[in-house]
């Protein structure tokens, strides 16, 4: 370990937010420069890493970092600015499998991580050291150190995620997902280590990422189930669905195909009673009173995020939210 | 396999080349440019071969296969031309190992390398894909599929090749030199199958290498000296001191260390009766005399390589000598 992450422990975090890579990275980057150091802890999907030309590669887990460390490439909307493909040139020259985009300065850390996992190293280990090496001061955590894989049943077949996502830009129908090891999977190591030490944050903010593809792999963990069940604080999410459209990715695709509506309420709807606060964009302000109906505290804002400013008013007014959720201590929906 | 390579057999070779990596690398290359295609095939020293981040590293394999794809940085000396270095940033910002500078673009190579070594290819099928897919239309083949290490006893303690070489920069005193697993390894199997076919090339050429570095690892290989000692060919070395110089590395330096001296004389004496013929530099014509005396045929030719011209004339000139060494049946030596 670098010494800077560890040195910081879980339980000065105050605020954990559940995130997927892009989308949900942008929040993150919001709150984590809204709220003082170290009182931040992004939990990432972990369902999306694979192994690729033996590299273990963690898509929602760079992302976020990259993010946080404000490395992100904001024009391309994934992977780190100034990034160069030469060693995806010489892969192409050498006849490998070419259809995931790996940067070159993206690499090393592929590079790096993979060597700290041969040599035993914990991917929370890893997630805490790299995001510390790359200048990020907030916790990042994994969903899980255990292997745990989002598997997509489709008219194509059962499909890997990034099979599915980034090999067949997520042209399947699909009808169900899978994540194979959740139910196996154990919390963060620091995570358990915090909460057996009686820890709990103030708030949990479960951000605009793909109910589906980014915040169902975490719940879908049990332990992860049971404690966002039981923990004594407000959690919120924020609607990925602005405007019946998904901002990022498949989420409005996968909806529709899955049977439901493509709108802020399914969201709302699929994470039911797990929910005491709601954040849905100004453009939905309509669906406010509907998702509100059964006691859920719904709040609207302007959720399209383009800039730094933009995510630090939305987390500002995101945590402003879970504040008056705890202080007027809602009758507790779960 | 890229079909490609596997398409010519190694029996369409007509010359053999000995190689290290960025010396012997240009007059390889001048031959190749000489040569008929497929007419050369290029034996790669991989006492180097190391493994470094998780990654499988063969120097001397790349070197020549960069030059000899005519994609070598010929101002550096070393590596590919164009190379940028933006993993290695991140890799030295996440705090790995830093000693051994790895391009993005070499790093394609080591990454789909390590990958083809995992899933079972060996290191022939794997150099001879590299090579056809990157251009080159000769034969590359390494030592030996088998794992030979160059380790050096120095007054720094016994050390492995890339920490005495890069990591140290040569600086320890070396007092021998030894190849674990060359006892036990066996001829890269294109050379087995094509000898046991009955095949022999024409002309055998020991590069302008380090020989106790490129060459004796290779020689250190019980079947490679059988071989060499019982070939039906000439074979001719050209000397990598040049002046009482090495041109590149550390061979001066070694040499005076192990109490020789720096001369090409100790270059001829150190392959002694395997060498039928033995070429030395202009600079070096007046110790043609004392390296003849016991029969070994010397030639006088102009040795630094500069540009491709002069790696062709040096090529061509090397092949000529040899060609007059058989015709002229010389008492064989060994």
């Amino acid at each position: 370990m670098s010494g800077s992450a560890s040195s910081v422990p879980l339980t000065e975090a105050r605020v954990l937010a559940l995130s997927g890579g892009v989308g949900g990275a942008k929040l993150a980057r919001g709150l984590g420069r809204t709220l003082p150091d170290w009182h931040l802890a992004v939990v990432c999907n972990t369902g999306d890493d694979f192994s690729h030309l033996g590299l273990e590669i963690c898509p929602d887990l760079d992302s976020v970092t990259y993010a946080m460390a404000g490395l992100a490439d904001a024009a391309r909307g994934w992977g780190r600015a100034g990034e160069t493909w030469q060693a995806m040139e010489t892969l192409r020259a050498l006849g490998a499998a070419d259809w995931f985009a790996l940067g070159d300065r993206d690499l090393g850390l592929h590079v790096w991580r993979t060597e700290r996992l041969r040599g035993g190293a914990t991917l929370s280990e890893i997630a805490a050291e790299a995001a510390a090496r790359l200048g990020v001061s907030q916790h990042l955590l994994p969903m899980s150190d255990d292997v745990v894989r989002t598997r997509l049943v489709t008219d194509a077949g059962t499909l890997d995620f990034q099979d599915y996502f980034v090999r067949r830009r997520a042209v399947p129908v699909v009808s169900a997902l899978q994540y194979p090891g959740a139910v196996e999977a154990r919390l963060p190591a620091p995570l358990a280590a915090a909460l057996a030490g009686g820890w709990h944050p103030d708030t949990i903010v479960i951000c605009p990422s793909n109910p589906y593809l980014s915040i169902d792999p975490i719940l879908a963990i049990p332990a992860w189930r049971d404690w966002l069940t039981r923990v004594d604080c407000p959690i919120v999410a924020v609607s990925p669905i602005v405007g019946g459209r998904a901002l990022k990715g498949c989420a409005a695709k996968m909806m529709l195909e899955l049977g439901h509506e493509v709108s802020a309420t399914t969201v709302a709807r699929h994470y039911g009673a797990l929910l005491d606060g709601f954040v849905i964009d100004t453009a939905d302000a309509a669906l406010a009173g509907r998702i509100g109906c059964d006691g859920l505290a719904v709040r609207v804002l302007p959720t399209v995020m383009y800039d730094d400013a933009d995510r630090d008013a939305l987390a500002r007014a995101v945590l402003e939210f879970a504040g008056s959720l705890a202080a007027h201590a809602p009758a507790r929906r779960r």
